[in-house]
């Protein structure tokens, strides 16, 4: 099974970032499944614009569309902005829900969130769940926030080891959620 | 009353465009209020970044955060995109935001859809609620939104009677509503 | 594999019980799944009452209960009340987040909606997802939305052609999702 | 200026009762308003059920109909139901839309909740402003969470000291925030 994860942040030091990494290294080291990490910063967006679509739609949203299409399944820690999705995960949908046919429809979508502050971004889980959901995408029930993820990463970016425990787990039962199905469309 | 209006869309076409520019023009022209429009593609914002912020937020964003706090009262058409608020709107929300004293705290604002489709843009009205709440706005319960947009405007940009009237008849609602309180404050 | 239908509504003559009954009767005669229709009105349940609930779960909760834990998969049609989540359906959720273990956890879900309007629920349906989700529930990303239902059902309450090819449509992605996984699981 | 003051909440012993409760009394002890409040066992309502509505809305509705209606502004404590609207509240809400004209339109309304949990039903708060918008209700933009709720009242039910303060100081915002416009109406 492939999982793609990425962040709905662009901040170099994003603490998303390191969630969704987090996640992809605990999904190789326990043999779970191909994961891979996806840097938003590595496919520049235009925000969403129907005159630059007209034109053409941008390659950087193509390559992504592109790794989104080779995925089974989804992994991303978000942030949440003003109770709500951010604005970098919407623009990122907005563009791929764009590319035909819509590389999220069907795919199977872990959602994960890191904050600052101490309610972990729980309105910004529940209200990105939407867009995903409007595309087709399932969105896995179960979400994990991380409240005060300023200090629950340390210098290499690990979690400490109760948050671990917690993102483990949740990456068993959403893998194992999607595994059975890849594994029947793959037989 | 100061009303400024916008759209949550760049594209030149937008009907949401039109339909922020034929609230402004009825405002103006029943004498309700002093309303200008303002077009998001004259403020050109890079998706939120907070490793940009650091270095200074924009100056489109401070220009607009000028217009926004020199208001008394926002109408703000927007699209729908995927269920959903639209990109464009939630990245000038997030960037107004890191502005202080923010803007939109305590502005009153009323939310227009314009929709090319049956539904009108109704879930990205209910969604777009949120993030302007979490600041601190007052957004009007009643909302409009306009299905078919495509056809409901006329080459000079106007709506046709019936939606015009219930335009109309929102807008003077909202502006009874927010106009007593401005009046008071003024006094 | 097993699916259970009910309606969001207590009403003998409800739209929305005509239209889970036709869901029941398709899936039967497409022999797609072994489906049954519950009424709520024969299991009448007070209001949440953490007092009642101290000295016992309602019998009728208890009964639902085991038809919901009974069932692979749920087919909700449910009324949209105040542009949110009908207070009978609301209710039921909340008893049977009462049982332990709760039988809506793990289950697939299918909402739909009849509608007297021109919306056809979809803002209730959408806010309707939220408790299946929190409890852990597989809400299927398609839903659909049946406006102007007062005239969609002929006297047998039977849908009208197109609408029954729209539910067809949609029970045959649902079933085909949920059946994959259950196949397996009792594989 | 009159506030009515209600938990979503039948249980006796409802930390949002109390809650409800600490806010009359501080409303009252610093002469901000006239307040009142009702408790929900004191009108016992049955689910919403058509059928019931057609041999007429029951007088417990209409009792706490007028009540609403006599009312300028509502404050309201509600727990969190899975995530979402108690269920007991929406009832409420269903059934007080069905009498004519709608008490709950153009009400000034505050959101309360208490919850014994950590983040202090933070999502339920959000997920109930939406019934009352939806019937043109004002519900005011900041709202109170009060978490670990359990062991936030003392054996008076009265709050501790820095909650106090906080709902203390929603309660001036709010009661400043609608004043002016009952004022105004009143003069």
């Amino acid at each position: 099974m492939k999982v793609l994860a990425f962040a709905g942040s662009l901040r170099r030091d994003s603490t998303n970032k390191k969630f969704a990494r987090e996640a992809v290294g605990l999904l190789v080291r326990h043999g779970q499944a191909s994961a891979e990490f996806a840097d938003l910063r590595d496919y520049p967006m235009p925000l969403y614009d129907g005159d630059i679509e007209r034109s053409g739609i941008p390659n950087s949203v193509l390559a992504l569309a592109n790794r989104v299409a080779d995925a089974d399944a989804l992994v991303i820690a978000t942030p949440e902005y003003n109770g709500s999705i951010s604005s970098v995960l919407k623009n990122a949908i907005d563009w791929l829900s764009r590319v035909k046919p819509v590389p999220l429809a069907g795919k199977h979508v872990l959602l994960l969130a890191a904050s600052p502050g101490g309610w972990g971004g729980i309105r910004g889980l529940w209200h990105s769940r939407v867009p995903f959901e409007a595309l087709g995408a399932h969105v896995f029930p179960q979400m994990m926030s991380l409240p005060a993820a300023g200090s629950a990463f340390d210098e290499r970016g690990r979690l400490t080891d109760a948050s671990t425990q917690q993102l483990q787990t949740l990456l068993s039962a959403f893998i194992g959620h999607v595994g059975s199905r890849v594994g029947l469309r793959a037989a």
